[in-house]
C-alpha cells in the first residue's frame, strides 16, 4: 500500500477521546482526573485494554509509566516513542495530556488494521502525574525516567492531605516491576495542545515548536506591621499589600520594557492576615518569567530586583527574594523539527514554526533523546479549563501528522 | 472622705489583668480567649467571682451579657454603666476589651473598699462577642441590648466550623434567663486601649473621642482570563490580579489626593485559581474606607469608582462592586466628652481630644444613651496582635479617669 497516503480514522480517535472524557467527566464539561486517583486508575485500565486488542506489549515501570510496545520489522532497532499523560488539572479539560496518549494510540490502530509493520517499534507511552496539581512537581514520572528525578524521592511526594504518591500508585495497581530508567529512544514525539492563542490567531493548523522557553521562578516574601485599619493614619504605614501590589504592576509592566520576547506573571499570592480591618503584616507571591533568550530573562529579574527593592523600602516592608527554580530554554531536535514541518505541508496543513511556553514530559525526554512536538490549536488559547477545546479535524489532524514522523522515524535504519 | 482624692489601687488592676491574661494565653505572651469558648468561659467565671466580692448583684441576659450592679443611694435613679468586653482576637492582646471590664471593677473595689456609695447604682457590662473573630459580625451582643440586631439571628451565627452562636453560649452556661433588651441607661463609659498611635506620638496619656468615624466597606470582584502562562502573550491577557493591584495601588493614593481627614485600606484578598503558572481569572478584596467627615468618605470612593472602573475595562476585566456596609459617623455625647477632658485636666493627665477609628461596643449604646469612651495609649500604636502593650501607669490612668467620670454621672440626681 502508498504510506503517503495513509491516514488516522478521525471518527474512532474522537470516540475515544469521548470514553476517556467520561472518566472524571465533571458538570462544566471539563474532566478532573488527578495523579493516582481512582479515576487516574480507570483511564489506565481502558488505555491498557485498547493496546492489547491491537497486540502491544504492556509493561509498566516502577513510576507507572504505561508502555505499550507495538512491535517493529526489526525489533533489535531502537524504538520510536510517542506519548503523553492521562492525568489531568483539577478542573481541566478533555485534550490536554490525553489527546498525547490517544493520538499515538489512533496511529497504532490504523497501522495495526493496514497491516503495517514499520522497520523499528513503536512505543506508546502514558507519563505518570505531568500536571504536578495532586502531588508537586510537575512532569515528575519522565523526570524520574530520564534520571533527573530520583525515584524514592517521587514516592515520597505527597498530596494536600499527606498521602504519598508511591502508596496511590500501589493502590490504583500501577506501580510496576520493571525499573523507571531510561533506555534508548531513537526520536520522540508528542502531540499535546497549543495551550495558547498563536494558532488561532494565525490560522494554522499545525504547531512545530523549535522548543521550550527558559522558566524562572521566583517566591517574594514581605513583611508589614498590622494594625487596626481604622485609627491608623496612612502616613507611617507598612502595608504588606500595598507594596505586593506595586511590585505586581511593576511585574506586568516587564516584557514591554525589556524590549524581547517574554512574559512575567504574578499566580500566586498570599496575604496575612487577610482580615478586612487589619493592614495586611506578610505577604508572599510568585513571579514567573520565560522567555526563549535566556539572558533576557535574567536581565529582565535584575531590572524587577532594583524596584523591588525601592518599593520595598519605601513601604518599609523587609523584602526576601527567593530564586526558586531555574530551567533554561531547550531547544527540540533541529532534524525532527523540520520533518514536522515537511509533513505538515505534505499532509496540506498549514504549519507555523513557534516555540513551547510551558513544559512538557518531552522536556525531559528532549536530556536524552532527539524529540520534538505537536501542536494542534487551542480555541481561544484556553487551557487548564473545564472550557478547554479542541476541534475534532484539528485533533486528527494533528494525529495525521504524527502518524507520518512516526513513519518516517521508524523508517529510518 | 474628700471624693477628690480617691484613687484605684494600681496593683489590683494590674493583678486582675495579668490573672485574665492567664486565660487563653499564647506562647508569643498574648491571647487567644474567642467569644463562647472554653477560655471566655473561664474568664467569665472569674469575673463573676471578683463582682460576688464586692457584693455586686449579676445578672446574665439572653446573648450572655454579663451584668454586675453596684447599688445606688438612691436605687431608683437610672444607672451608669461601663464595660467593655472579655473576648479576644484568635491572636490577640492582654488589653484590648479586658482592660475596659477590669478598669471599672476595680474603680467598684476601691468604692467598696472605702464604703462609698453613689447616688445612682453602678452597673460593670461584659458585652459578649464584641470581635466578631469566631462568630461575625462583631458588637453582636450590644447590638442585640440596643435592638439593632435580632437576637435569633445572633444565635444562628455559625463559626468555622458550622457551630452555632446560641449554641456555644449555652454550653459554657451563660445562655441567661433575662431578656437580652435596653434599659435606662444614666451615662456609659467605655475604657478602651487607643489601638493607634496618636496618643503615644502626642504624649498624651488619655484620649477623649469626640465620636467614631464613619465606616464604608465595599468587596470588589473581578474577573479574568484563566490561562497557561508560558504560551500566553502579555497582550491579550485578562490577568484579574495586575487589575485589582492597580486598583489597590489607587485606594492607597486615595486619601491623599481627597485632602481631608480619612484613611482608606485593602485588607483581604483572594486570588483564584492562585496557583504559580495559571494567569488569575478571578479576584476579590475587600476596600475600608473611614473618615470623621461621612461626604469626603462617600466623594472618594465615587472617585475610586471611577478608577476601579476604567482600570477593569482597560484589562477586559468585568467588575462587580458591592456596597457592603456603611455606618455613619458617631459623635458621642458632648456633656461625657467634656467631663472626660475635665477629669484628664483636674488628674493632671495630659488628654487629647481625638477620634475613635474602630467602632465598640459603645457605639451601639451611644444610640440610646449618652455615652463617651476613654482611651489609654497603644504602644507603638500596635493592636489585634500578640504584642499589644501598654503600660501598666497608663491603664492605672485609665481607672483613674474612668472612676472620677462615674463619681460624677452617679452623682447626679
Amino acid at each position: 500500500m502508498d504510506l503517503d497516503k495513509l491516514r488516522v480514522n478521525g471518527g474512532r480517535l474522537r470516540h475515544s477521546l469521548e470514553e476517556m472524557a467520561k472518566i472524571g467527566a465533571t458538570p462544566a464539561g471539563g474532566v478532573q482526573r488527578l495523579a493516582c486517583s481512582d479515576e487516574d486508575g480507570r483511564a489506565r485500565d481502558l488505555f491498557v485494554s485498547w493496546l492489547e486488542e491491537i497486540d502491544c506489549t504492556v509493561t509498566v515501570d516502577a513510576m507507572g509509566n504505561i508502555f505499550g510496545r507495538y512491535e517493529g520489522a526489526n525489533p533489535a532497532l531502537d524504538p520510536v516513542l510517542s506519548g503523553s499523560h492521562i492525568d489531568s488539572q483539577p478542573k481541566g479539560g478533555r485534550f490536554d495530556g490525553i489527546l498525547g496518549v490517544m493520538g499515538p494510540l489512533e496511529v497504532l490502530r490504523t497501522l495495526h488494521e493496514n497491516g503495517v509493520r514499520p522497520e523499528r517499534p513503536i512505543v506508546i507511552v502514558d507519563w505518570t502525574n505531568e500536571e504536578g496539581s495532586r502531588f508537586a512537581p510537575a512532569m515528575v514520572a519522565s523526570g524520574v525516567w530520564a534520571g533527573a528525578l530520583d525515584l524514592q524521592w517521587a514516592y515520597d511526594r505527597t498530596d494536600i492531605n499527606g498521602i504519598k504518591q508511591g502508596d496511590e500508585l500501589e493502590r490504583i495497581g500501577y506501580k510496576g516491576s520493571v525499573p523507571c530508567e531510561s533506555w534508548p529512544v531513537h526520536a520522540y514525539y508528542e502531540l499535546h495542545i497549543e495551550q495558547g492563542p498563536r494558532l488561532e490567531a494565525t490560522g494554522n493548523i499545525i504547531g512545530a515548536p523549535k522548543g521550550v522557553l527558559c522558566l524562572h521562578w521566583y517566591d517574594i516574601h514581605l513583611e508589614g506591621q498590622a494594625n487596626q485599619v481604622g485609627p491608623t493614619p496612612m502616613e507611617g504605614r507598612h502595608d504588606a499589600l500595598v507594596a505586593a501590589a506595586e511590585m505586581i504592576v511593576a511585574v506586568r509592566a516587564l516584557p514591554a520594557s525589556m524590549g524581547g520576547n517574554m512574559v512575567a506573571t504574578v499566580g500566586e499570592i498570599h496575604n496575612y492576615p487577610n482580615s478586612r480591618n487589619i493592614i495586611p503584616d506578610g505577604v508572599h507571591f510568585t513571579i514567573d518569567i520565560r522567555s526563549w533568550d535566556d539572558q533576557l530573562a535574567l536581565d529582565a529579574f535584575e531590572k524587577l530586583r532594583g524596584q523591588m527593592l525601592g518599593i520595598a523600602e519605601e513601604h518599609g516592608c523587609p523584602i526576601r527574594i527567593e530564586e526558586t527554580w531555574k530551567v533554561e530554554h531547550a531547544p527540540f531536535d533541529r532534524g525532527l523539527v523540520q520533518r514536522l514541518l515537511e509533513v505538515g505541508r505534505d499532509l496540506g496543513y498549514p504549519t507555523l514554526r513557534m516555540v513551547s511556553g510551558a513544559g512538557h514530559d518531552a522536556s525531559y525526554v528532549n536530556q536524552l533523546a532527539p524529540s520534538a512536538m505537536i501542536f494542534v490549536p487551542s480555541i481561544g488559547g484556553r487551557s487548564h479549563v473545564e472550557v478547554e477545546e479542541t476541534s475534532w479535524e484539528d485533533c486528527e489532524a494533528g494525529a495525521n501528522a504524527l502518524l507520518h514522523c512516526l513513519l518516517r522515524s521508524a523508517s529510518e535504519g
